[in-house]
C-alpha cells in the first residue's frame, strides 16, 4: 500500500468507510504556522455528504479533532494528527456485497490483492478517505495563504453541460450555488441535469477545473517530479478520476508550433508570457503565470438498477446500488481537487528553498 | 531535483544535453534477469535522432556501455549503471539562448530556479535525458517478458489525423513506418502532414496511445500510488506532454453510470469485464483486462521562425530555432512512453509481491 | 521532522506526552497477517510507567484502540491505525520549564529548531512517544512469528554490575524479575543500585542487549541500509541512547584478523560458522546465525536535584526535577529495544522478497 | 539493494571492484555551489589504495571525471554525476574465491541473497565502493564550507595503542604522518604495530574519532532521523565497521545523571554548556558544542595465511588471501568517515532551512 503523500509536506491516510474513524497525519509543515480550525472544518463542510438535494443524503457531520502537533494554535513542527470518527454508518446496506463484486468499483480487485478486505462501504477504497486529504489541504491551504498562493476549483462540465473558459468567469461565485460552477446560468443547467439523472436512478460524468494563482516563479521539480506531472498524479489519485490535462492539454495536439508558442514580454520589470498555453509551467516549473488544469471524473459507480456481475465463486449473479449514492461526483469533488492542489503547491513550496544557495 | 523514479525498481538519470554522457543507475532490478544488451540497443534504437525524414537529422548513435551491476549476462542485484556518451553536439547552436529565453522553453523558468544553466541544448531540460529512461525502460521489459506482460504504444494521431480506435489495429505492425501508426493509411496521411508542417518551418502536436496486456490482476497501490495515477505522472513527466487519460477517459464525462459500468462475467473460470471502460484498472489496481491510455504532446517548442521573447535582463528581443529538431515529437515518443510504462509496471509487479501473506 | 521508520514495512508515529494522545499508522503490513490484540497490549504493558518499584511511579494505562487496517481480526493490507490516549497528565509538574532549559534534554535544541514546542512533559521528545513504537512492533513481531524469528533483548547491565554474556543466559528468563536480567543473581545487584540511585535523587546509566535468532539467510541490504547499519539507526533512534555495537563490537579493536574471523564449516548440510564475531551479519547481510548487539544508554537526565541552566531569554537559574520521573532506563527499555529490531527485521524480511528472480 | 543515501543531498553509488568503473551520482546539491575539483581529487588520493608503507600496496590513481550537473565550474542544480575507472584489477588473484567462501566476507551472504554475484574483489562488497563516497563527500564538504562547519576524522587507537582524547590534540596535524592519528607519539607507536602484524601476515582493529566543529543549532530530525542516529547508520555502512558512540557513549552507562548531565550557561551572550557528555546532540538535534563520535572497526578479514570454510557445494576446504590487502583498515579510513560525516550533515543543514517559517 502507498497511504502517504509528498516529499517534504507529507501526509500519511487511514480509515476505512464503516471504521471507527478516518484521519491523517501531516509530517512536514514549518512550525509557527497558525492552525486555524475554524477554516479546516469550513473546508470539510465543503466536501461532507448531505450538503444539497444534488448530493448524497447520508449525514455525517466530519468534525475533525486535533490529536498533536498544535499547541497554543500554532504549529509545532511536529506531527500533526487529525482524527474524523464515522458517525452514520449503515453497515448493513452493504451486506449484499460482502461475496459480490459491484461493477467498476474496487471490490474484485481489492478482493485478488489482499486476499480479504472490509467490504463494508468499500472499505478503505471509499471516497470516504478523502474527508483525510481535504483536512490536510486545508493546513497545506493556511501555508500557501502566508506566499498569497490562491487555489480555485470549480465546475466546468456536468454530461454535456459546459461552463465557459475560465478567463470568462468570477471564481469568487463558485461557492454560490450547489454544483459549485461560478456561472449562475450554465449552474442552473447542471443542476437539472444531475435531478434528472438521479430520477433515472442513474448517475453522470463531470470536468473539475482548477486555478493557481500568483504561483512564485521556480515550484516543480525536474526531471520526474515535474509541477504539472506531480498534479496529475494528485489529481488521478482522486476518486472516479479518469484524466487530466494542463494549458492547452489535449486541445494543443492539433495546434502548430507557431499558434501553441507563448512568447514572453516585458510586463513593466517583471517576465510575462502574453499567451498562456503552457499553463503556467514550463519545463515542469511554474512561470508565474496561472497554473491550470482540467480534471475528468467518470459517472459513479453505483447505481440504482440491476446490474449482471458474478460473486466470490464466479457465479454470475445480479447486484443494485442500496443506500445514499451520489448522482454525480463534481460538486463534491471541488474541495478534493483544491486540497490535493494545496498539498503539491505546499510540498514543492517547501522544495524550492533549497534549490539553490541562498 | 528529482532525478530518480520508481520505489522498488528504482532508476535515476543524468546528463545534459551537451555534457560528455547521459546515463541511469537502475537499483532494484532482481538479481538472475538476464541482461540482453542487443535488445537495449534497439529500444535506443527507436528513439535516437537521424531515423527518418520526419525527425530532426541531428546524429546520435546513442551507443550503451554497462558499468556495473551484471556479471556474465546477468543482473547481480547491485545497482546497473548504463553511459550513453554524447557525440554530435554543435554547442555552437545554442549560444544565441546564453541570454535569451526561447518561448515555451524551459530556459526561463531553469534560470530563475537555479540561478544559473547549462543553456547548450537545453542542458537538462533537453529531451535528450530520455535516451536514458528509454534503456532503463528496456531493462524493465526485459524483466515483465519474464511475466509475460506486453506493452505497446503507438501513434494514434497528428493534428487533426486520427488513427482507428486500439481494438481495431495491429499493434505488431506498429514499427513498419517511420510515423509508427500501425495503421498503413493513415500513416500515410500523418507523413504527410509532418512533412508540410515541417516545410513550413512549423512543427505540429500528436497523441500516442498505449496498451498493456497479460497484466496480473492487483498490480497498482491505493491509494496515492494508484496504477494510473502513477502512469500519469510517469507520462507527464516525458517532455512536451500535456494530457493523459485512461480507459474512457475524458470522454467518460458525457457517459452515464448505465453506460459507463463494466459488467463482470466468468469467462470459462477466469472473471472478467464485458466492457473495459475502466481501461484495465479498478481502484487503482489492474484487473486483468488491457491497460490502455492516450498521452497528447503538444507541438514542438522550437520551430524556424522568428517569435518575440526577452533576454536575461529584460530586454525584448527575436530569437529563431537554430539546429536540427523535430517537426513533430511522437514518432520518436512512442519508445519513450512504452518506457515509461515499462518502468511503472515493473515496479508494481515486484510491489505486489509483498501485498499478502504467501 | 522525520516521524516515519520503514521502506516496505513503515512506520509513522504522532504525539505528544501531555496532548490527547499518541499513535501509529503501520502502512504495508501484509494482508492475511492475524492481529492479537491480546499481544499487542501484552507489549504495551512491558513499557508502561508505574509497573514496579525501580520505575515511574506515574500510572499510565497505555490502553490502545485500532481504528482502522484490520477487518475481522486480520490485516486487511490498509494502513493500520493505533491510538493510546493520554491519562495521567499532571501538566502543571511542567509548567517551571516552560521558560528554562533543563540540562541534558531536548528543551533548548527545539526551542532553537522550531521557535515554539509544547514543553508538557516533554512534549514530542518524551520517551512516551515509544508506547507508539512498541505498539507497532508487536505487530512486526506477529508477522515474524510467522516466520519463527524470535527477538529476545534484556538487561546486561546497570552502572558497573554487568551479567554474564548471553551465550550463558537462559533468554526465557528475562521477564522474571522487575529489573528484566534474565541472571537473578546479577539482577538482584541491579536492583539494588538503582533503588540506591533513586534514593540519592540521581539516575544511572544501563546497557540493553538483543538476540536475533532464527533469521533466515539474506536479510539486509548493502551498501547503505547495511542490516547492523539499519539496527543501529533504530537503536540509536531511542531517547537516551549513547552507543551501539554488534558482533565483536568495540572489543573487534583489540584483535588480530586470525582471532576474529569466523571459520565455515557445514553442520550436517547447513552452512555455518564455529565462532560469531560477525554478530550474525556479513556485508550487512544476515547470515543465518545469532544477530546479536548491545545498545548504551545515558543516566536519565531528570534528576531530583538542582542543577545550573539558563532560561529562554538567558538568563541563569537553577532548575530542579519535578513529577515521577524512572531513576533508570534500562528496565522499560527492554521492550524498545525489542520493538525497533522487530521493525527493522519485518521490513528486511519484505525486502528479501524481491531481491532475485523465483 | 539501497545504493542511495540522504534525503535532500543523496547520493547513489554504483560499482564494483573489478567492473569497468564505479561512480556516484549527487542529487540535491544546491545550485550555485563552486566545485573545486582539486578539492575532490584531494580527498579521493587521502582514500586511494598504495600512499605509504602500511596501506596496500594496489595502485589506483582513483581520477575522477565529471559527467552532467556542472558548468563553468559550478553547480547547476542537476544531478552530479561522478565517475572513476578502474585500473589496476589483477581479477586473476579472485579465481580461488569464485567457488569458496572467504570468512568473515560477504562472499557467502551475498551468494544466498542474489544466487549470483561478480566475485572479482569481491564485487560490490568491496571497500572500493567508498571512493565514490568519499568523492561525493567532498562534494559535501564545500557545500559546508559555506557555513564554516568543519570535520576532522583521526585515527584515535589501533589495536591496544591509544590516542589521547581529542580535546588535548591539535587536529590539523591528522596528515602529518601515514597513520593520521595526529599525536606523533602515539602514531609511531601504531605504525610500529601496523608493520608487525603485517609481517605476521595478519591484520589488526582500530577506532576512528570524528569531531564535527562549529556545527548550528538546530541540526538533526526527530523523532527517527535524529543526527546521532543517522550518523550512527552513516558509520556503520562502512565496510568493517563494528560500533558507534557519540558523547560519552559506552562509558555513560556507569555515570550518574548528576555527573552526565550538561548545565547550561549564558557564554556573553551565547548559551552554551559547561561539559560536552550529549556529545553535541540533544533531543537528536545538534546543540552547537562540539559533535564528537567513535568508530570502531574490527581487523581486516582477508589475511595471508590458511583459513578452514566451505564452498558452494558445501565441501570443507581451506583458503588464504591472495593479492594485496591493508593490514589494518584505520588510515584509509579517515577520509571515508569525514566523507559520510560531511554526507549527513549536508543533508541535514538543507532539511533544517525548512523546520519552521522564516
Amino acid at each position: 500500500m502507498s497511504n502517504s503523500y509528498g516529499t517534504l509536506f507529507k501526509i500519511t491516510t487511514f480509515g476505512e468507510s464503516h471504521g471507527p474513524a478516518i484521519g491523517v497525519i501531516i509530517d512536514g509543515c514549518p512550525a509557527g504556522l497558525e492552525i486555524d480550525e475554524a477554516f479546516v472544518q469550513s473546508e470539510l463542510d465543503r466536501r461532507k455528504p448531505g450538503q444539497s438535494k444534488i448530493t448524497t443524503q447520508r449525514k455525517e457531520e466530519d468534525t475533525f479533532k486535533i490529536l498533536s502537533g498544535v499547541f497554543e494554535g500554532m504549529a509545532t513542527g511536529t506531527p500533526i494528527a487529525l482524527v474524523i470518527e464515522n458517525q452514520d454508518q449503515r453497515s448493513k446496506d452493504y451486506s449484499h456485497i460482502a461475496e459480490t463484486f459491484r461493477p467498476s468499483h474496487a471490490d474484485y480487485t481489492y478482493e485478488v490483492k489482499y486476499g480479504n478486505r472490509d467490504y463494508r462501504g468499500g472499505g478503505r477504497s471509499s471516497a470516504r478517505e478523502t474527508a483525510a486529504r481535504v483536512a490536510a489541504g486545508a493546513i497545506a491551504k493556511l501555508l500557501l495563504a502566508k506566499y498569497e498562493i490562491k487555489i480555485n476549483a470549480y465546475v466546468s462540465q456536468v454530461g454535456d453541460v459546459v461552463a465557459p473558459h475560465f478567463t470568462k468567469l468570477d471564481l469568487t461565485r463558485t461557492e454560490q450555488n450547489i454544483v459549485r460552477c461560478p456561472d449562475d446560468e450554465t449552474a442552473s443547467k447542471m443542476i437539472a441535469l444531475i435531478d434528472k439523472v438521479r430520477l433515472e436512478r442513474d448517475t453522470v460524468g463531470g470536468l473539475v477545473s482548477c486555478v493557481i494563482s500568483n504561483s512564485p516563479v521556480g515550484l516543480g521539480e525536474p526531471v520526474f517530479d515535474k509541477l504539472h506531472a506531480e498534479l496529475g498524479k494528485a489529481m488521478l489519485g482522486i476518486n472516479a478520476v479518469k484524466g487530466f490535462e494542463y494549458g492547452s492539454g489535449f486541445a494543443g495536439i492539433k495546434l502548430r508550433g507557431s499558434q501553441h508558442n507563448d512568447e514572453f514580454y516585458n510586463d513593466e520589470g517583471k517576465i510575462r508570457t502574453r499567451t498562456n498555453n503552457s499553463g503556467g509551467v514550463q519545463g515542469g516549473i511554474s512561470n508565474g503565470e496561472d497554473i491550470y488544469f482540467n480534471v475528468a471524473f467518470k459517472p459513479v459507480a453505483t447505481i440504482m438498477q440491476d446490474q449482471s456481475t458474478v460473486d466470490k465463486l464466479g457465479n454470475e449473479t445480479k447486484v443494485s446500488g442500496k443506500g445514499r449514492h451520489d448522482p454525480c461526483v463534481v460538486p463534491r469533488a471541488v474541495p478534493i481537487v483544491e486540497a490535493m492542489a494545496a498539498l503539491v503547491m505546499a510540498d514543492f513550496l517547501l522544495r524550492s528553498k533549497i534549490s539553490k544557495l541562498p
